[in-house]
């Protein structure tokens, strides 16, 4: 006969103090720990040396940090683990240190300070619009910590639309941000003219991250409001990517309809998503980030692919498929004018 | 041939936006979700009409919570775990939720807001003693919170020191908060008198539970700052629980010192700690408890029972052994004058 086990109140402790786990390793990454650590196996004291720190802190926090699995440690030589020298390290090209500033800026903080009366009252409290109101400072920030990252979800994207290589072609990023998407697209299309959508000043982020990639003379940018502004027109592909879980259903139909408009017949909507499987529980990952829209958009959420589907399909589009994208917990649904 | 996994960032992004997992579980506690849901299996709809609350927040929310592992969902029908059920519904005996107040009090909030800078200086930023400062208020927030959890463990700490039932004995409860500990030793030890010493508004909570417990008539207090006060004599056992880890070694040799002079020969010190091993990385709710007094105090620790026996023989005591406490993630240490 088995005993059940006692009841445990541990995931609760767990998950009540778990800010001081963002908060250990916000800590590592400003003091650049895991750059001071290197590839070396190192004592506390040799880490404290090198960040210039009193070793206490350095040791407490370098114990959290192997708890969490951050770090290694043996007969007290802390080590890398492989994710954080290739991740973490500020030597690595791979680097994402940077986003923490996006991740844990006040304005995404802000929204969960508030999430007891956002659930209450159905909608965001620290102001009418959350991260959708125009011009949104946090979306520079955005651009700038978060484009490296998004380099390999866009190549997969860009592969999985090859355009017509032999005729000029024309592409269309809406909410561009870093302009990874659109820069992806025209790095495996040399006849393909990028036009990236988003407020002003994030677009000069795209614009710089486009003239490093060498497509200045094929980057062009529109600047608004993407549910008003004139989008052109005669697009072979409009990327959306990362934009329709701000909004409602409604308001995602009523801008793929606009997508739809501007595209060329058999042209493509390439919408890359955080898409939930029907249980709204798996991939974590995905399912988990309907709660960050909660905090942050007054209506927004992240949708499964049948109801992308279902919207694709009211805006006029059809065969929408989805995609896994390499290194991401996005998917990329694309769909056929 | 095994190819090495792929770099993943997913243990960055995780720990990086771990301060949603606690705001989710805060905002269910505040909502009363899980006494909303009981025993029941309920959908979204069912479960917003009991917290009054629109339906989108709470759907997403019991998403996360089931996805954290609080909740489970089939056929869209939420229900608690029995861990939840047992810990987070209010109607429940073992309900832990009061505890949120002090877990997330702003006293202990901001000492993690200033972590990086904690660790750079060495000390705690936001004030100059942290949570040691006189008459600290957190404490009272402590003591109303943290009560009925404490109680396995103190009576786990009870049954392993037996008074003498022939004579009057006399039990010191050193920074008693809640009283559970000395409360404990009432309990089992009908002829023993507890003396509770903390601070003046704490001990407020800790006579009003030796009430509730039928100990007023053997239940006295001592006010004040335990390193200065007059601690009376001719204790069979000093209860030292959840005090030490405040203060650096040398300061704990010359509290244990004050202890031991307070003793009758041949009483105990019955010391309850975060006791991590050798290692300082498991287990790791004891060895992650660092974190906290590196947050929250100017030269806290988490400290090794090798340590502890260190400090107990330099302040004259003999015999130190260790001993699992029930329902808890601390450890008794015991010793001899």
């Amino acid at each position: 006969m088995s005993t059940p086990a006692a009841p445990s109140p541990q995931l609760f402790f767990e998950t009540i103090n778990a800010f001081q786990k963002c908060a250990a390793l916000k800590a590592a990454i400003e003091l650049d720990l895991f750059t001071a650590i290197g590839q070396t196996r190192s004592t506390a004291a040799e880490i404290a040396e090198r960040c210039s720190c009193p070793v206490r802190g350095i040791r407490i926090l370098s114990d959290y940090l192997t708890i969490l699995g951050f770090l290694t440690k043996e007969n007290g030589l802390y080590a890398p683990t492989p994710d954080s020298a290739f991740f973490l390290n500020r030597d690595s090209p791979a680097y994402v240190g940077a986003s923490t500033d996006f991740f844990l800026s006040s304005e995404i903080v802000d929204g969960f300070k508030h999430l007891t009366a956002t659930v209450r009252t159905g909608t965001v409290q620290h102001s009418e619009l959350g991260t959708i109101a125009p011009d949104h400072p946090v979306w520079v920030e955005f651009a700038r910590a978060m484009g490296p990252m998004m380099i390999p979800a866009a190549r997969g994207t860009a592969a999985l639309v090859p355009l017509d290589p032999s005729r000029d072609t024309k592409v269309l990023d809406i909410s561009a941000s870093h302009g990874a998407y659109g820069i992806a697209f025209g790095e495996a299309n040399p006849r393909a003219q990028i036009v990236a959508l988003d407020w002003s000043a994030v677009l000069e982020v795209a614009k710089a991250n486009a003239e490093k990639a060498g497509l200045s003379d094929r980057f062009s940018t529109i600047i608004g409001d993407a549910f008003k502004v004139d989008l052109g027109t005669d697009y072979d592909v409009v990327l959306v990517p990362n934009f329709l879980h701000h909004f409602n259903p409604a308001d995602c139909v009523r801008f793929l309809r606009r997508v739809q408009e501007v595209l060329r017949p058999g042209g493509k909507a390439a919408i890359v998503e955080f898409v939930p499987n029907d249980d709204r529980i798996t991939p974590p990952a995905a399912a988990g980030f309907s709660l960050v829209m909660l905090g942050s958009t007054p209506e927004g959420d992240a949708y499964t692919f049948a109801e992308y589907q279902q919207m694709l399909t009211e805006a006029g589009f059809s065969d929408a498929q989805q995609y896994p994208l390499p290194s991401s917990a996005e998917t990329a649904v694309i769909a056929t004018r």
